[in-house]
Parts: C-alpha cells; sequence; structure tokens
C-alpha cells in the first residue's frame, strides 16, 4: 500500500470530513476537499476544524514522506478567508525545516481562485527507528 | 435560541463530528466529544482535526459569551497524549486575555482519567457593532 | 554552580536586556526585569523582544530544571497591554505537559500591579543523555 | 524622518541588540544583525530573544510599511539551527495575509551561507485611523 493510499483510507475522521491527498513528493504534498453543508459552522461558512483537518492531511502526507513514521507535536492556523459553500480548497505542503527528527512544515489552503483561505505551520515528531508499513508514495 | 443551542445546532461539522457544547459562563465554556472509530487517523488514535474542532467548539462558545459576534484569526495546539476510542474528551476554555476586541483564550482538552490530551490557544476578532441573535447563553 | 547562577551569569543577552531569575523548582521558575529606557521600542513601550527574553530566561530555567540539557524548539507569545518605563516585570513559568523529552510550559509576564503582560507558550527538546553541569537549582 | 530611520533611532532595544535595518518597501523587509558575544546564551549561541528582537523588527518594518501605526499582537518561532559567534543574521519578511486591519507576516533569519537559523509568523493590528510620522521608507 502507498502512503497516499495509506492516509486517504486509514484516515478515517479526514475521509469522512471529503479531505483527500491528491499528491505526495519527498518535501511536498497536496490535499483537497469541495466544502459542502456539512462543514459549515454557526456562521454559515467552512468549520476551523475542517480547514484544520485539511491541512493536518497535507501535513500528515509530507512529515511521513520520508518513510519513518511522524506525527504531529504542535500547530499553529492562522485564518484570512472563509471558505464558502462550494469552494474547492486546495492544500500544499512544503517542508521548511526538513530536520530527520523534527520537521516543521508550512501548509498554504487557497480556493479554486487561488485565494488564500488559511496558513497552517507544524512541528512533527519522526521516529527515527519506525517505519512506515509502505511501498511507495503515490 | 440560547448561544448553547445555536453552536450545537447550527455547527454542522462540530455536530457531524460529535462535539457538543455542555456549559456556557461568561469567560467560561466546556465541550465534550467521546472518540469513535469515526474520529481515527491512520495511526489508530484520535485525529488531530477532530480534536482541533472539540477545542475550537470550545473556544467559540468562549469568545462568543459576551454576545458579540466573533470568530477565531489564530490557533495553535500542542498534542500531548492520543485519544483513545472510546475516551469521553472534555475541552475546557478560559479567558486569559478578556480583550473587547481581540480576546485571547486557553482550551484544554482531558479524558475521562484528567490526563491532558491536547492544549490549545487562540485568538479572536469581536466585532464591537455586531451581535448575535440569540436570548441567553446555557 | 547552581542553575540559576548558570543562567544569570552565563546568559548573556538576558543579563545585558537586566532579566534575572529569582526562583528555580522543579515545574516552576521565575525571572524578572525592571523597563528602563534601553528596553523601550519606538512606540515608547517595552519592546517585544525585551518581553520575549524574560519569557524565554524563565522558560530555560524551567525546562532545565530536571538536570537534563535543554532547549527551545518553538514559542508562541502574546501581547495584551504595553510594558511601561520604570513597571517591574514578572515572569511565571509552569509546566503545561512535563514531557520527559518535549515538555510544554506556559510563561506569564505581569507587571507589578498583577495585569498580564503577555502570554508565552514553548516546546522545548531535552537531551535524555546530556546533563548540565549544575549542583542544585538555587 | 523615514519609517527605516525611525525604527533603526527610536527602537532602543533593538539597536542595543545590533539589530538593524537595511531595506523596506511595502509588502518586504530586511534587517541584519552581526552575532557577537552580546548576543550568546548559556549554551555559548545565539539567544533566542535576540532572534526574535531580529525577526521582530522587520516584521514592526513591514506591518508598517503601509503607513498606518501597527503592532504586533501574536508571533510565533521556531528554531531550527544555532546562530554562532561571528555570524551575519539576515532577517526578511513577506506579507502572507496582507489585511488592512490585521496584516500576518512571515520572517525567515538565515546566516551568511543561507542557511534558516529560524522561522517566525506574527500578527499585526494596524490603526486604520493613526498615521506614522513619517515622509517615506527608506
Amino acid at each position: 500500500m502507498t502512503l497516499k493510499d495509506l492516509l486517504n483510507k486509514k484516515d478515517r475522521f479526514a475521509a469522512n470530513a471529503g479531505a483527500q491527498i491528491t499528491e505526495i513528493r519527498e518535501g511536498y504534498a497536496r490535499a483537497e476537499m469541495v466544502v459542502t453543508k456539512e462543514h459549515l459552522n454557526g456562521g454559515g461558512v467552512c468549520q476551523g476544524g475542517a480547514l484544520f483537518t485539511l491541512a493536518d492531511l497535507a501535513f500528515a502526507a509530507i512529515t511521513n514522506s520520508r518513510g519513518h513514521l511522524s506525527f504531529g507535536i504542535e500547530s499553529n492556523i492562522v485564518f484570512s478567508k472563509s471558505g464558502k459553500l462550494g469552494d474547492l480548497l486546495i492544500a500544499e505542503a512544503t517542508e521548511t525545516i526538513p530536520h530527520h527528527k523534527l520537521p516543521y512544515c508550512e501548509v498554504k489552503i487557497r480556493n479554486q481562485q487561488g485565494e488564500l483561505i488559511c496558513s497552517f505551520t507544524g512541528i512533527a515528531y519522526s521516529k527515527s527507528e519506525g517505519s512506515l508499513p509502505i511501498d511507495g508514495l503515490m
């Protein structure tokens, strides 16, 4: 199983939220989600937790892309624009600090018009001894 | 409609995630969620986005508890322990900086044994002119 | 040499800024600084870097208080009120997540009237193999 | 007086730390600092507060670059590599969210070899009514 399949199938919460990984390379990952009625908050726009889930999925993809089991320990998220009903949200993750033990990555979520919806940064902890049960990324 | 009902009914994403507000007072809010299979990530523990959603719901409750329409602009979350299948997670929000325009609050999520699962901090933006269509908190 | 003396004497930048540790126990640390003209920014109030330095000193004290060499990897700081010329600023650090490898601590800086000036959170990395050349905390 | 002169002369704490702005354009700012003995911490490397001060100066420059009085409300900093004695540290600030009221900017500090030392993000609050007493940026 590839890392993409592992994350898209085994991450139930992200799958339930409609978030799917569409690309993983070493040092890069992309995930996508279409905003439906099920994502809305009391204000009628995409809930912060849905945005976080999408960003976190891309973050999980990039931080595990070197084959070592990694999990997030800290994240910072800043919201700049609402995600609206029907929007296609695209999360792109890049590595700012490709540290072998404590990688630090940035994820930007944009809508279909390229407008920034939110900016996410996160630190993961990579187990050097652990390895993922995968045979490839995509 | 009370703020509690407004958030519990109108926040579809949080409701779908099983997160529910159980208490709101000025300067305090609590939300709860039981971890089911639908919350798990690829590693078999509660996904970070589900924890964020629970924390964010408590944060929305506390930042709106003074009657002014408020929304989150920034959040920081640190994960300390996994939420496991069957856990009852309790998020408690308190105000660190009860600013009228840019309140800063802390949310701690603990499991049924009182163990800290994650620590969340957030800044909201409160519209001084806006008011919420509510008639009470609980 | 105690940890208190080590930090107060060897941390040149903090000493130059007038920040001094006044108490260290396991799980608690306090540092103090009086705001002078040398701390002011272009707006005539205590510069954010000076506040960060004071908070970071208390953070270094608490994260090293178990005798393992530790250094900060991430910090979040939120400013709520200006530090003014002549103010005595007191930073108190507590452990939110007393993890043996990645401790997470909170530091609150208050002025002499107990008003919150800023709220700092940070994650450190503790080297389990490393030990500090100290013989006690205070 | 230009914004560059205002910040370089009136920000006493940053000037005492040896941090100086070297460029300001709308949406971009750069500040520099050479690591001396006065910047070192107990571990013999550049103190986190000194790095924060440098980043914060570049942040102040970029967030004030549109002529409206702005001040930082929140910052996140992640440390990736030590700043060493003699290093020339260069902080470059860019706007991620050029919001008129709550701009969000990123600052990267690199050494003379282009290696990333730390990554800083921050939110400022811009007073729409306030204007800076400056006649230009540089």
